[in-house]
């Protein structure tokens, strides 16, 4: 019974808070209602995305948390219709360039085992050595399991989408237009163009729960649009992913030879230089640290005004790109996240019934 | 008696550790000795601010801790004579450029106002703007008010420094080569070297109380070497400091128009590559965020093996440019420091009894 009245209360808390922040009438007979039939409306549920993005207190993107798009797809669990929801939230969330924050929400039973929807191959070669993304290694191996054949071998092979059901897996390939990328090209150097880096343009992660009014949503992917510190201070730079630094510090004709000619630094500064621009040129929506670091401050400010506490993991809001230039790095939040809340998952492949080789 | 009694258990703690990590022998007739005369030996002394400099969680220099050169001036308590002393500290850890970590510890009774020794002034004028170091504008107006006449009026005139002994003030002038100072210049762009932008050579830190076997020595500054990130992206790079990055951006010839030009990320890189080249062409010993954190992480990995919990406050030991590219950034630490260590003084002027106008 424990179990089931803390599920009760924290299904009061937030169909209170929705009254209160929405200010409708009726909350008595909503939650009379309740009893005989626990299921969220649209609107609660939607109200409950938003305010779980908005009290995210990793996220450094939340002032359009308002603006959150949410897909209401929790009567579809079958796996043929589970994807191509997913390939229709891509093109939505698209929008030809002008990406919309969107989120969709599926029935009971469905996990969606990549940990983000666009994912880059990483695969382990004989020699121990690895081509592509290193991070998505295991997932690469564990798709390999379940019957993915393997792609070209480029270092940037869109991997396939596994949704499970019920412990089940099932595989599915993106049709091409559903991935939108973007070629990496500097404003002034060629020879970092040559390089032939790339980024996808959305960012979905799908390995989080949803957690509104006691209810689990375990298959409810969203999507903002990037920071560009995240592709080029992170995903193509970091050793243990791309390690890109060095050969665009090779390409910007720096100094490698000497630690404190900062070629490093330069190097980075200029692959984000060189994302935005690329992004930018293609029409593609991006934020820049300096930017987005600042409307996090115009957030923190209006939710301190609404009376909210401000949660806020400063770790993860500070970019990694000059972050004493931004105003987060003389900031402090309270890094307690409260319901409605997303929650990280363990890895989903441990939990396929079918799948004895997990890494 | 509880504090009596304290401070005893925190001797005795101390010098069980002392007489453990150095290997001696006779650590009971020590117990039994400190029990008629509670003073440290200097080889006492030396180890317990060693070991507060190796549990500094705030430190990323700590890899040298044990070659902190202590200079015992317990018997120190004359204003004229700490400033003697104070002279020679910076002269002796200076070393012609090859500094050395240093401390002075004094008697019971003195107190440094400054919080540095050596501080640029911040002149407020009458229309409310500021010449020199915002941060250094009240400490300024203290010194104003007990007596000093005022500098030249540049952006980089050196303070004079306040010695408190029992609350009451002395003003001191340095002698102009106890004062050493770097030019800042950048390697390939002389406009960059036109903004007269300038640091003096030693950071020492004279506003923390060492606290040692239960007992705390209020006036025992110390000194390393810098770390060109406190000085090129913080001291003159910070919007509350020097803010001088629009001016190096426009040195640069860079294009200040557009955020996403990144000007202000490449400005910040630049100086930090004008601070690094002015102080190694000068001589000056100075450590490189990619240098100082490698050193780190093998004092971290030495710690550990020395079966030591690391203390560490990450948000301190990331350094403000490239963080995500250091081998601190993946790393997590225990912030909790323990004695023998360092706590902040509030500001010291608030304890002096003639002045009634603090700010
Ligand atoms: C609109 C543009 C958005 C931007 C620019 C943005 C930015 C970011 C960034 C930079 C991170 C850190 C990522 C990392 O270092 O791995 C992050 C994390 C996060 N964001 Fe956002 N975000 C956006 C939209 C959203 C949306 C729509 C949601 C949910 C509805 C959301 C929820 C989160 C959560 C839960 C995390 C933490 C993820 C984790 O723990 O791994 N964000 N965001
Ligand atoms: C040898 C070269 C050294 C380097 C490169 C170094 C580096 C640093 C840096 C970068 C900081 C942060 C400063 C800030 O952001 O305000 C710091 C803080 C600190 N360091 Fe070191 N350090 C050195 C020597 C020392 C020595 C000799 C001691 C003491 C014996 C010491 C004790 C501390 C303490 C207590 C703090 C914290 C100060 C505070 O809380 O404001 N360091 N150090």
């Amino acid at each position: 019974h424990g179990k089931a009245a803390k599920a009760q209360a924290e299904a009061h808390a937030f169909l209170r808070q929705f009254y209160a922040e929405t200010g409708r009438t009726g909350l008595e007979a909503r939650l009379r209602q309740w009893t005989l039939d626990p299921t969220l409306t649209h609107e609660e549920l939607t109200f409950g995305a938003r305010v779980a993005w908005r009290g995210s207190a990793r996220c450094v993107g939340r002032l359009p948390w308002a603006s959150l798009r949410v897909r209401d797809r929790r009567h579809v669990t079958a796996p043929d219709e589970v994807f191509s929801e997913l390939v229709a939230h891509l093109r939505e969330a698209w929008n030809g360039g002008r990406i919309r924050p969107t989120m969709t929400v599926f029935g009971p039973g469905v996990r969606i085992v990549n940990d983000q929807l666009i994912r880059y191959a990483g695969y382990t070669q004989p020699d121990g050595s690895l081509v592509g993304d290193p991070q998505n290694a295991a997932l690469t191996a564990y798709l390999r399991r379940v019957g993915w054949a393997g792609g070209p071998g480029t270092r940037f092979d869109v991997l396939p989408l596994c949704v499970t059901v019920n412990g089940h897996p099932h595989l599915f390939e993106w049709p091409a237009d559903a991935v939108q990328e973007v070629n990496i090209t500097h404003p002034d150097c060629p020879a970092v163009g040559e390089l032939g880096l790339r980024w996808h343009a959305l960012p979905v992660i799908s390995n989080m729960t949803l957690d509104v009014a006691g209810q689990k949503f375990h298959a409810a992917p969203f999507s903002g649009w990037y920071l560009e510190t995240e592709i080029a201070a992170r995903n193509l730079a970091d050793q243990g992913r791309y390690d890109q630094l060095p050969a665009v510090a090779r390409a910007l004709g720096l100094d490698t030879t000497r630690r404190r000619s900062l070629w490093m630094d330069r190097a980075l500064v200029e692959l984000n230089v060189a994302t935005l621009h690329s992004f930018d040129a293609a029409g593609v929506r991006i934020s820049d640290h300096h930017g987005v670091t600042a409307q996090f401050a115009e957030f923190a400010r209006q939710e301190a005004q609404a009376g909210r506490v401000v949660r806020g993991e400063w770790s993860w809001l500070i970019p990694p790109v000059s972050p004493a230039t931004t105003p987060v790095w003389a900031a402090t939040f309270d890094p307690q996240e409260v319901p409605p809340r997303f929650r990280r998952q363990r890895r989903a492949w441990l939990d396929d019934r079918a799948d004895s080789g997990a890494s």
